[in-house]
């Protein structure tokens, strides 16, 4: 079964999906997306990632029209028909098809972009032996708490740390540890969880406040707070979340090795706690 | 006739284009661009764009496979079909197609996209009379001299300027004036001209240089130099370089006049000269 699509309505198998050359997204990076984990089906998290969608949209000043429940729906009905249990579901919100002029286009209606994909989880040596980083300058711009489609440094940053051949690289700024190109970090000091304080520096991770809220149910101290390269590189444990990773080990850092280079007992409890939770989630079968 | 684009080798009407979902420039606005102007249906200027775009191009580790003859005859061969003599070039060369991850995919072709469009030109008003412009902030990348298509902090900056009911937004970091959102800039004090000094934060314009050549041709001093804000404010003349825009005298900036709030001498000396350059350059007849 070929892969299936979604545009401004329609269902379609995602190959016959074409976009015009004059959509804002394709010539300005014009828009906001967000990735949305499938499991068993059921599209964890939603509602979390239909908020935050809205709000990246309305920070740039494009309405999403579409609202939580019809959201959800579709997602659903795209879900059943891709066949895809484990899946990976992508939504782009644009502000919409128009000739060329920077200045905000009348009366145009946003595209709305959604592919339903097989999940490609992660190979269980990462999960269990943890992986590499490598942290590189933020070059950002000064709105990364928005998801824009505006993704070229993060998009660098990836391919200089596969160059290196790490995981991911962490923007630091100022000499700060931000975020990671496709993940929200976390570091263990003295059994306590540190994630660098939202500003608008950083995204407001649907996965980092899933494992917050999982670490404080197991009675885990955890703070948003300011995380130095040098905290980084003392840690006791460091791991990256994200939709598609979960839960992911860092076992060094620009070649320097986290204490012993294992994942540490927080992040795997951490790590069992949030599978737990997910699975709960996804049990129930939910029809529409 | 209807507008005709270019895609991948083939001319099409425009409006029977289609770019994949898959498109990093639609996922990621992973690629770069250049708008060229033709005069009399001469690219004008095309050798420079051409060598920005791959200057470009190269920063971001994409190859342009497209040769500069090719290119030009690329570019009359366009125009031809357009029926345009007063036309409007734009050229978006984008990472390629492949599944969303950020990383480069290996053996991907880039995506070259052209669109040959009837130039609308500025209002004679406005080249007469002057426009206004307010500074904003600089929240932009910090590799703005890559023309890249990570563009909706210059759509958002645009759009602020429209809602003021002012040309355009002028970028100012630390202080210093850079460029505006689809222009450069110079402010003339006491008979000599400054434009602000060339870095990551600044793209090098192809008129920008253009219209240093012509004034210094006719012995004006021109200097790249770090310009302020009060610079700007208390400068004798202010005017805006592009491609589309020429030259554009600026009376006012962020609600106060410069000078007697009419376009300076020095502006409209240069205005003519380049007018008179662009007619030189563009009046023999180029045949393939």
């Amino acid at each position: 079964m070929p892969d299936i699509g979604y545009l401004n309505g329609r269902f379609l198998p995602l190959a016959e999906i074409a976009i015009s050359p004059d959509d804002r997204g394709f010539l300005f990076g014009d828009g906001v997306y967000e990735v949305i984990r499938a499991y068993h089906g059921v599209p964890v998290f939603w509602e979390e990632h239909y908020s935050r969608l809205v709000r990246s949209a309305a920070e740039i000043q494009i309405s999403f029209h579409i609202e939580a429940q019809d959201f959800c729906s579709l997602l659903l009905n795209g879900l059943q028909q891709s066949g895809y249990s484990e899946g990976k579901i992508y939504i782009q919100l644009t502000r919409g098809v128009a000739p060329r002029e920077h200045g905000f286009p009348l009366n145009t209606e946003p595209t709305v972009f959604i592919s339903f994909r097989e999940l490609g989880a992660l190979p269980m040596e990462m999960i269990k032996q943890g992986v590499k980083i490598i942290t590189v300058p933020d070059i950002r711009w000064d709105r990364c708490d928005i998801k824009s489609l505006n993704l070229l440094p993060n998009v660098l940053a990836k391919q200089k740390a596969k160059d290196a051949n790490v995981f991911e690289p962490i923007f630091v700024r100022d000499g700060l540890v931000i975020e990671g190109a496709t993940s929200n970090i976390f570091i263990v000091k003295e059994g306590r969880l540190r994630t660098p304080a939202r500003n608008q520096f950083v995204l407001a991770g649907v996965t980092q406040q899933q494992v917050i809220n999982v670490a404080q149910e197991h009675g885990q101290k955890v703070k948003f707070d300011q995380i130095t390269l040098e905290d980084l590189c003392e840690a006791d444990e460091v791991f990256l979340v994200g939709t598609t990773i979960e839960i992911l080990p860092v076992v060094n850092v620009d070649g320097q090795g986290i204490k012993d280079e294992t994942p540490g007992p927080i992040t795997s409890t951490l790590h069992e706690q949030f599978v737990a939770l997910v699975s709960q989630l996804s049990s129930p079968i939910i029809s529409e």
